[in-house]
């Protein structure tokens, strides 16, 4: 029986959602520790997408395979009964075996948290402070250029990956006060690449470069052309679509 | 010199406000780190009150004194620019050697934060998710019997203490959707009393005890009638009056 499901987490107190070394701790650990509890056999899951260190969840799906068959609402509250506090799964369902966590996903939508109001540190750890003004017209503007399919090669960490094409659907931008949220749409991310493009129309916010530079950018896929990361604390995986 | 500095934090990651055993992290231990470094001598911080493991603040307050004379911004930089993230100084102002951050204290303003919607482990650093029916107007109605000038000695965790009267001046409800946010203001709160308190209010909105009841544990000055104590987590430290 192969099981899915959407669990949302604190980033802040792992490190990330894979399983690393022994004794890191890992949300994929936490959830296979609970699931050996509850299944008596050691059961792996399979995560939709890698999130870093500090990097949140709403919507992260995973699936696992198992002979315990179980109602749907009794295996999810099964298994949130044993999970910490910052770990919650909010949706079990079975599915087909041809269903795949990862390779079935068709998009994802992350979200990037800014805060350009007063620093308050119980808030610190959900989004990125930043205490000069930007010009959210110009980001806006600027976000566009992103949109569609790219090689976006120079909005990644991965220097070994063949094909950096990717597909942007939309980046959506929200204000609500000092609260500047950027929703971002797309067919896959590579390794830090929303908090890349999030440095960068930082960049262009603040005035450093232009919408015409994040062109150039863009066309010359070169790393060294996007020498920021915003931090990873500021980002959610909202929603894996399939 | 004496310096007044209000300070916020996220008591999340820290063992409560008042240095204790070596090793363990408090907010007074990091900032009288910070305060060595800046004017290079040991420098004890003197704190309003003590919070707890888990207790958030809003408007601790506390007073140093330093031969260091700095313009009160320039100071509040200093601390600033060397505390960790989850600790951040709002406001210093130069007192008086005659004022003391805690015997010069004329009341103080709690805020307990209680939220009955759906679970979200993002939040659950920040409030208590209760999530069984609470009869509200119950809550508000009972709490008036705690307003005013009583013997706490039921609504405290300290058994040594002589004297267990304190004056709250106001209980307030707000409440916002899934969330109730209980402000309360005194001329002092004793150990775990605000919690206790909020666990019996709690008491109250389930309908296992009333109003009447309340008021009989009250005047019994007998801990052993309040059993309960809300999590710490769901408790702010939101000023301190002069």
């Amino acid at each position: 029986m192969r099981y899915k499901c959407i669990v949302s987490y604190d980033g802040t107190l792992f490190h990330g959602f894979q399983t690393q070394k022994i004794g890191l701790r890992t949300v994929q650990t936490e959830l296979e520790d609970v699931l050996l509890i509850i299944t008596k056999k050691k059961t792996k899951i399979y995560g939709a997408g890698r999130t870093d260190s500090m990097v949140h969840a709403y919507g992260q799906v995973f699936h696992f395979d198992s002979d315990i068959i179980m109602k749907d609402e009794n295996m999810r509250n099964a298994i949130n009964s044993r999970l910490p506090r910052d770990i919650y799964i909010t949706k079990v369902e079975k599915v087909l075996d041809t269903f795949h966590s990862r390779f079935s996903a068709k998009s994802k939508t992350y979200e990037y948290r800014i805060d350009l109001g007063k620093y308050d540190p119980l808030k610190n750890n959900y989004c990125w402070f930043y205490k000069y003004y930007l010009d959210l017209d110009k980001m806006i503007d600027a976000s566009k250029v992103l949109i569609g399919e790219h090689d976006f090669k120079s909005f990644t960490k991965n220097n070994t990956l063949e094909n950096t094409i990717r597909t942007i659907h939309d980046i959506k931008f929200t204000i609500d006060q000092t609260k500047v949220n950027i929703l971002f749409k797309g067919n896959g991310f590579m390794h830090n690449m929303v908090r890349i493009i999030v440095a960068m129309l930082v960049e262009v916010g603040k005035g450093r470069i232009t919408k015409e530079d994040l062109i150039e950018i863009l066309n010359a896929k070169n790393r060294k052309l996007c020498p920021k990361t915003a931090p990873a604390n500021g980002l959610y995986l909202m929603e894996v679509e399939y």
